[in-house]
């Protein structure tokens, strides 16, 4: 069964390929919320008047080291990034496609 | 400030360059938990035994569209996998480094 895995992108369309390595040559940097937001040119008041929550709730979701997949979706397409959850592998990685269709309007 | 985000990369070390490339060139695909699970050759009573828990607490967790970051990442890491979180932007990537110290033990 392990083969499946490691014959993945002999099995993918090229389009699919393609796509799957444009996406994945631009990873940048690790960086936590707060630079991230820093980086976008965003003030904690701008992304807190975007998803219509008050200052401190930005400033805590910044600190928070654990949370709901659909909270943390909802802050970074505030920042207007979307999220991708990443399974890696030292043979590859995997996007995991379950949360894809998270609310986009998910509370805080 | 839009300007550093872009300037990343010039600022970045070889060193963790090579790294972002490295880890970014090998995504493969985009698949469900249960089929990356299948990919990875592993049966949900495998899995099960691993976490320490009943077979269904595999079975709804594969199910779930939204969940607490530390569930996945004990999840994924009983796969023999690393979770990722990446922030991506029409300009680049970033993988979010504020949940990187997630307890390898968290409750499902």
């Amino acid at each position: 069964m392990a083969k499946k895995f490691s014959d993945l992108r002999a099995q993918m369309k090229p389009e699919a390929l393609q796509r799957a390595d444009a996406e994945a040559k631009t990873l940048l940097a690790e960086m936590p919320l707060n630079e991230l937001r820093q980086a976008r040119g965003l003030s904690q008041k701008m992304l807190a008047e975007v998803l219509h929550v008050q200052q401190p709730s930005i400033a805590k979701i910044e600190k928070r080291t654990d949370m709901y997949l659909s909270t943390l979706r909802s802050h970074i397409e505030a920042m207007g990034g979307e999220l991708d959850i990443v399974a890696r592998f030292p043979d590859g990685s995997v996007k995991i496609s379950n949360f894809a269709d998270l609310g986009k309007t998910a509370a805080l």
